[in-house]
């Protein structure tokens, strides 16, 4: 990165740890009256560019009045401070950044036009090199969400958040994979599927995301398990020892820029479908993957809504696959109702040691699912027959031994642990007897969420009911579980105000 | 607005004023391991209800690890400070806010769904309750910009901020108002039609914004002469007594929502029809205005580009004025370069005080485009003819009448002063003889914005040339006029980067 500009001449400020944490954006709080702020005309919210010796970091300034600073002196955010690898004291040259040239590509695409290669690479380097602020950020996603985009854009910019980070290579022909896009709430078939996959002999380095809008993703999920931040040696290790991991992929550098992006598109509770492909297939690009099965959930309050909308995203991830030289399976999925019973990282890590560990009260949906799937990617390698490869998956799962691969993947991780339990749990009841008729995926994970989940490991919902199942009144249709009582008294609120979640019909 | 919820049982912290200023978002700074972060489940950027007595306020929470607070201090940035009237060591309530249901509506515009009035409302209530983030405002202007709207959408957006602020009654039957939609450096008509159109007779308490993403906005250069923050009953006083004012429309709670809309549209350097429309008729209908004469610069570099762009931005202002009940006259104007000479405020101010004082170098462009809107301004109001009036408004201006004008009403907002010098000044001369045969209004109006226009009040460019003159090699383009060194230095930079923003070709 250059570092900044017209900074000759220019006083220099003392560093300040803070200890400031502000989750992705670098921040600095200088004194409004300091000599820089005042010769160089910065004002709040200002990006400003800092830098000692070779590293630099754009910033965004806030300012303070009097008492906490000095004029010399410069409190650096805890980002800002990783960044520039400075002690106390050290004194930072400071000047106006380059102008954000990558910017205007952003606004041009907020505007409907179309984005060329080396604009999108422009965009996805700036972001990787921590130069948007959060509200460019938040513009930037916005822009995608709203426009339409072709399959030349969508590869353009998978290949530029491929190129940005590390990739894998594992010298071996086939490296499977597998991935749901999300949206259905407890859907966690995937350490079982690779557990299976791994057991049958497959070569699969799962890294997954965190939740970017749901209560969890599989990296939040195995965490209450295991270890999970491995670095790209760590993760070679257990590999090449049990033939899979199942690791989080933001601590690899696997397409960095996807990690920024999932963490605003969190805030923000948006995605869209460019970046969705972008953000999938850069990311099993970069882990080394060839073949890799794609789980595409169809509902009314999934992420896909029909199955209209689920073909052409199946169509598009295909095609942006084929022209980077990845083998892409799809599978419409039923995504009418959560999977499973828990939501929420330890709860459906708990569902998916009951079926690992071939419990008698393990959820049949949930096993039935993980054995689809697993089925699927068998024969997408092995050119087998559906029905061969899935008997293979049931075989292997009925044995224990999917379930000892799976403990075996976490032992090489760092250690197996059994997930946590929530503090505070709380049953919300049918106010009357009936059919359930209706639940909305959306509501309940907005629930689990506001229980705490995932920072929460253990706080989500249980269900207690599926579509289709006869209640009385009183039965309970999920169990809350918390960690605070805060976080539960605010997840019942929106349970009160929103009881047809859960469409309970007269019979 | 609401006090926050589940405060009860919880831990109360001291309100301790850091004089943070962090523009528009009002921020609080805890203890990461403060008792209500850990009860709470807060994180950094979480979303935090404050509340003390009445008051309230929804900020955006910073973590500190060490040194700075006590665990049970709560550290207040200058916007929520205001906001909760407390002094040092009152104890706050803190919980979780109610969630932002507007934001869904937000989501689904920028998916490209209608909003209705409700939505609007709902929307625009909270933002001038300032419960939106700065992502939040930056993902609500993204998606207004992304996508096209109806006129019911613009109208209901129109009265949603209306509703929001105060209203103007003046009790005359005709309030005449003049505004331009910007876009074209150096375009400062207003003053001089004001001057013009008081001297006739005319009421016009007009009000101006600040720049959005210009170097300067009428307000900015008005503010270089005299007092422009007049309160209601202070503009009340000038308009009585001088049937006129030039004020700052953000000091009177007129369409509240626009200025706090106007400030994020600037860090992004973005804008949109529906949100111009909103804005622009909410401001005149909540000004009390009856008539208004809207100036729409076309041109290639302008902010409308094409003939076709104009009419149809001319046919919606004026559809949606006659829904809410405002006359609404547009007139296209040639936007292909700079009006006047002077670039950023005081610049401008010194352009407008020698067209009113028939200074012999006044620009000409300038006087001639203020006799033409204000003959139409006139002429609209009187229903006489557009040759009549502007004879009218030429002798009003030839006679001395709307300079005097001019002064009284600067007078009577507080005292009138000459604009400010700048310390620096630069010339920027042509490389080569030739024809000026292009002038990048974008691009200048960038060049002045980094020589610290519009804060910095002096700074900006003052114009040598026009489109069609012959240059010769040496002569100045442009004056750089700047207050600070850093300043200059930063735009000097830019404008030999962007050689071209003038271009003068071979003869």
């Amino acid at each position: 990165m250059k570092t900044a500009q017209h900074s000759s001449g220019l006083p220099r400020l003392r560093a300040r740890r803070l200890g400031l944490q502000s989750q992705y954006e670098a921040i600095v709080l200088m004194h409004r009256d300091c000599p820089v702020c005042r010769s160089e005309g910065f004002e709040a919210r200002s990006r400003i560019e800092l830098s000692h010796g070779k590293h630099s970091v754009v910033a965004t300034l806030l300012q303070v009045d009097e008492g906490l600073f000095a004029h010399d002196e410069a409190g650096l955010s805890e980002a800002a401070w990783r960044k520039l690898g400075v002690k106390d004291g050290d004194l930072l040259n400071i000047g106006h950044p380059r102008p954000l040239a990558s910017l205007s590509a952003v606004r041009a695409k907020l505007y409907g036009r179309r984005l060329n290669g080396s604009q999108l690479e422009a965009i996805v380097s700036d972001i990787v090199q921590e130069r948007y602020s959060d509200v460019e950020m938040a513009t930037f996603i916005a822009a995608f969400a709203s426009q339409t985009f072709d399959l030349t854009e969508a590869t353009a910019l998978t290949s530029a958040m491929l190129s940005t980070g590390d990739r894998l290579d594992w010298s071996q022909p086939i490296i499977a994979d597998k991935h749901c896009v999300g949206g259905l709430p407890g859907n966690r078939t995937t350490p079982i599927v690779v557990a299976i996959a791994a057991a049958a002999g497959l070569i699969i380095p799962k890294t997954s995301s965190r939740a970017i809008t749901s209560p969890a993703g599989t990296a939040d999920v195995m965490e209450t398990m295991t270890r999970v931040d491995l670095g790209l040696d760590e993760m070679r290790g257990v590999v090449e020892r049990e033939g899979a991991c199942l690791a989080w992929g933001g601590s690899v550098r696997l397409s960095p820029a996807d990690d920024i992006i999932i963490r605003v598109e969190r805030l923000l509770d948006v995605d869209c479908e460019a970046q969705l492909i972008a953000s999938v297939l850069s990311k099993k690009l970069a882990a080394g993957a060839t073949h890799v099965l794609l789980d595409i959930p169809v509902g009314p309050t999934a992420k896909v809504r029909s199955e209209e909308a689920g073909r052409s995203l199946a169509r598009n991830l295909e095609a942006v696959g084929l022209q980077l030289g990845l083998t892409v399976r799809t599978t419409l999925t039923d995504g009418s109702q959560p999977i499973g019973r828990g939501i929420g990282p330890a709860l459906e890590a708990r569902d998916v040691l009951s079926v690992l560990r071939l419990e008698s009260d393990a959820p049949t949906d949930l096993r039935e699912k993980a054995l689809d799937l697993a089925g699927q990617l068998l024969a997408m390698v092995s050119g087998n027959s559906l029905a061969t490869e899935r008997q293979r998956a049931m075989e292997l799962l009925d044995s224990g031994k999917a379930g000892a691969k799976f403990v075996a993947i976490c032992e090489a991780q760092g250690g197996f642990h059994e997930p946590p339990t929530a503090l505070f749990t709380e049953p919300v009841i049918a106010d009357d007897r009936g059919l359930v008729s209706h639940i909305d995926n959306r509501r309940i994970a907005r629930a689990a969420k506001l229980a705490g989940a995932p920072v929460a490991m253990a706080a989500g919902l249980k269900m207690c009911v599926r579509l289709g199942e006869q209640v009385r009144k009183g039965d309970p249709l999920f169990i809350l579980h918390s960690e605070t009582q805060g976080e539960a008294a605010y997840a019942l609120d929106y349970i009160r105000a929103n009881r047809d979640m859960i469409t309970v019909s007269a019979t």
